[in-house]
């Protein structure tokens, strides 16, 4: 999929209305992916995002050691991939090859970018003082990217137990808020 | 509007799919609401949840002080409400009374309930150490209300400047994700 820089100030948009979202990691050239959707955003510009890795998840050692991450933002066209790579573990399955996914390289980070993702958000590890107790890791943003297309993708939201509630409709209402 | 206790372990079922949330507070007997987005699940059970709320807020010193919040999760018919409560400041709006939201009494914290959400989460927060460099409260749930009724609320996830993204279809794929 073509790609664009995203400015960082921009990031908050995506990851705000709470998407699921695919982590991809690499760790001694294997790659991994896992599907999260415990994560929220901490800080604007740079942006800062907090996110729960369950240190049974295949990710969690991959991320802990690597101290980098993408976070990649799947439209609805991907919520097979996204519960079968929830399903699966790195440990046993190549889940871009299984799940036919496509690593393309990042700019900052040594994970790949999943490219059938319609944004992908290099991350970098800031913070891993609650990772013991909470398995929250914190991440800046270090570059972002977008697809070029003005095609308006709709996310998926995890409501539990493999239903998902697709992006409806959108409003506009007068606000100061950013 | 009625409500029933919804059990602790359905909590995050409501959630993790990233809906705006009105937090209520209350000190001294002067209770406030704030319009909030920044929150993630950390834990199914007992419910633990990370949320970043601003220092420049009245309600950040508020629940620093009480140590306690109700997140009250409002449907899309609110969605003026929501707006015009993160539009404005408790230090110079009743806010219950400004926008016609009503204040019931909650079970277990002196943060009073908003009727009008379709859920109340009665939160007590566990862990500051993060407050003062972040801004991150870690709370846990400590009674859970959701209406009786049976009709599918639909919320609203915020996108930035005020444009919001109604909850569309749901669709639901065999996962053994929770």
């Amino acid at each position: 999929m073509k790609k664009k820089t995203l400015p960082l100030s921009n990031v908050y948009k995506l990851l705000e209305p709470g998407p699921v979202v695919l982590v991809s990691s690499c760790l001694n050239h294997h790659a991994n992916i896992m599907t999260m959707s415990w994560q929220t955003m901490m800080d604007f510009e740079p942006p800062v995002i907090g996110c729960v890795i369950s240190n049974r998840n295949y990710s969690f050692d991959m991320i802990k050691k690597t101290k980098q991450c993408v976070i990649n933002i799947p439209d609805m066209s991907l919520a097979k991939q996204v519960v079968a790579c929830g399903n699966s573990t790195g440990r046993k399955v190549d889940k871009f090859n299984k799940f036919n996914l496509s690593a393309t390289p990042a700019a900052m980070v040594k994970a790949p970018l999943i490219d059938e993702c319609f944004a992908n958000l290099e991350c970098k590890v800031i913070d891993t003082r609650m990772v013991n107790q909470y398995n929250l890791f914190i991440l800046e943003v270090v570059h972002a990217w977008v697809s070029t297309s003005s095609k308006k993708y709709k996310t998926i939201h995890h409501a539990g137990n493999g239903v998902f509630v697709v992006d409806g409709k959108i409003i506009k209402l007068p606000s100061k808020m950013k």
